[in-house]
């Protein structure tokens, strides 16, 4: 598994073949990957404790070393996430339209695989096996390009996936991982027009504006979460705090988590006070504009810069608004398309907002929380794309297929 | 309207209100554009007249100039077109999908505009009003980027379309028409992520190729159509002389023609005489590999450039066959994913090649030159996608459009 780009390029195209299995084949062969990576955890663990000794070497953050962890426990729930994909309905194959033309045409569009995916991400092993598993499940051959430093630990779980399509007399190259960690193989990868039918990049929004810069293939961009929560002037005070609270505490750094509120001017006397102290349990500072400050005198000042940024952290932005319009506009002046809630009784607002905010997932009276695949019911979650082409919002194993026209006559020619 | 493309951009962004209004007033303003271009048709053909006289003196070709060439009942058409978009069902607005979580939230999946539209295109006027008429309809905001040769026509279409948009009241930066002609601002349009939904490049291979190459906006690639006939052994010969007359002959110069045949080896001796025979009187030119020339000594040789060349021209290329494996496979390799059809009587061979063949649309028994938007019965059509993101095959309206979920709650916070 140390080919060249070029040689795992030409070697994805053959293995396309594979996805003539059927539904029920794909389900056993991912319930024995899952085997697989248990029987092979000793192997996998040492990848790891190579990457994670270097991690160290290297003063890696302690939030990034945990995530590169890997333990028996956290292999068991990656054997569990791909039986869980084995479960699932296969989208593949499905005829999703039928059209019948006066000239006796018979038209089926039907569902396939998209072919090649291309998956860029950083160093969290975990991602190696679930996006093999979502891929597979779809008829695709994947090739993953993950963090360096998750290296070795990669290297051992896509062995072992590998070898497990071996012994089933499957195209062991349905999944094949770039070893060269070099920036100029990474561009290459970037480029693979031709072979990659889609990059999808998951992690970082550097990482992502990166391959949006980079990429001449289709991409599919996820991930960076700018949510707002705007509390109208009809809003039920006690629920919007209970909403706010979730949706910035519940987890931090998480990309549906709520980043910035927006407050109408006329709740705002009532609701900072509550809220200052709500959120200062859980240690979350405030920065305001200066009629949230005016209001709230303990509250840091926000800059123009707070207003577009996602913090991943125990901050969150006050803006203060004089009406519904106003809160709009500023939403999606700074949003980032991800998910915005609005908190009102008011059922002509709430429609306005639904309406005229752009966004992948808008909400009235919920917690932006909600945006993810497995809380939507899909059961699997590619990423959460914020981009408008193909997927928008939670990626189930759709978003991985593609359709095909396939017409059926008997000598029809064009007049 | 000869601003900078930053401001074109900046307007454009604001310009998206226009999408909140109602279907029937964007289908009465798409026949009030219809009226104001016919209202404006003396200005149209000065513009155009000017664009002519300059391609003459830069010896353009007699089908290029063709193609800019606008006349009272060219502009007819165009008007035709966009009364006809206007009268289709329009699809914004449409509930796709409704879940109901166990938590109470209640998830609708809706059909929204995808914001704003870039479309680049060549020196062909006709395609400035058809862009419009179908953007428009979908709520988009449309930046438009026609070929420097019909500057001059496309200018004065864009200002009757913006006239009868300011004479209604509706911002007319609904549509604008990019001045400038240097290669930089072309590159610097592709590059207008934060402005632009998507990018749909509509012309020849060159330039949907360069568009590809250098933008950083999410890209539909249209339209390069490398389209096989696999003649099977248990073909009805009959038919297939019929579907490969048509298929090359009805119209040459088009995406879906058919490029290059691929014969199974037990009907070339009878095939090839007949085929030869009909095909001489389109005057289209043979090129054969061995196998077919030695049944068929005046047909001319093939090489392997020609196996990948989409013609657009009275040639056809010739490929014998030891079986349906082999067959698919050729196409596989050579095919640019538009359309593909078998002959056949064999039903398991017809599905095989249905199954296996990878493109947008998969034929049996019918002609390739079926691939259109009107002929599959969607009303408009805005190109023939040969990528897989997004939309595939002829894209219709809902290809110009995204979704956005929709989520009703009462006060649901995550656990």
């Amino acid at each position: 598994m140390n080919e060249t780009l070029g040689e795992i390029g030409k070697l994805a195209l053959e293995a396309k073949k594979f996805a003539k299995m059927t539904a029920q084949e794909k389900a056993e062969t991912l319930r024995a990957a899952a085997d697989g990576l248990l029987a092979d955890k000793e192997r996998i663990l040492e990848g790891n404790a190579v990457d994670l000794r270097r991690a160290k070497e290297n003063g890696m953050a302690a939030g990034l070393q945990d995530r590169l962890l890997l333990s028996e426990e956290r292999i068991a729930q990656m054997a569990d996430g791909m039986r869980q994909v084995a479960d699932l309905n296969d989208p593949i194959g499905e005829v999703i339209e039928t059209l019948r033309r006066p000239n006796g045409l018979l038209i089926e569009k039907k569902r396939v695989p998209l072919g090649v995916v291309g998956i860029i991400y950083e160093a969290r092993p975990n991602v190696t096996a679930d996006a093999f598993a979502l891929c597979f499940k779809t008829g695709n051959v994947v090739i993953l390009k993950g963090g360096s430093d998750a290296l070795h630990s990669n290297a051992a779980i896509v062995d072992s996936l590998r070898n497990t399509l071996k012994k089933r007399g499957i195209d062991e190259n349905a999944v094949s991982l770039i070893m060269d960690t070099d920036r100029e193989t990474t561009k290459e990868f970037m480029r693979m027009n031709g072979t990659l039918d889609v990059l999808i990049p998951r992690g970082s929004a550097g990482l992502i504006r990166s391959v949006v810069e980079n990429a001449t293939v289709p991409v599919i961009e996820t991930g960076t979460g700018n949510c707002h929560i705007y509390v109208d002037a009809s809003a039920d005070l006690n629920m919007a705090v209970d909403l706010i609270e979730n949706a910035k505490t519940q987890r931090v750094g998480v990309c549906n988590a709520c980043e910035s509120l927006v407050i109408h001017e006329k709740v705002a006397p009532k609701l900072l006070p509550m809220l200052y102290q709500c959120l200062k349990e859980h240690q979350v500072e405030l920065r305001g504009d200066d009629a949230a400050r005016a209001l709230c005198p303990e509250m840091k000042g926000a800059s123009e810069d707070d207003w577009g940024r996602e913090y991943l952290d125990l901050i969150l932005s006050v803006k203060t608004v004089a009406n519904l319009q106003e809160a709009i506009d500023h939403i999606n002046r700074y949003n980032s398309g991800h998910s915005e809630a609005i908190v009102t009784e008011d059922k002509a607002n709430a429609q306005k907002f639904l309406d005229e905010v752009d966004a992948a997932c808008v909400y009235v009276n919920a917690s932006t929380r909600f945006t993810d695949g497995f809380e939507f019911g899909f059961g699997a979650e590619i990423g959460i794309s914020t981009q408008k082409l193909h997927a928008r919002g939670p990626m189930g194993l759709e978003a991985l297929t593609s359709t095909k026209y396939v017409i059926y006559g008997n000598g029809q020619v064009r007049r």
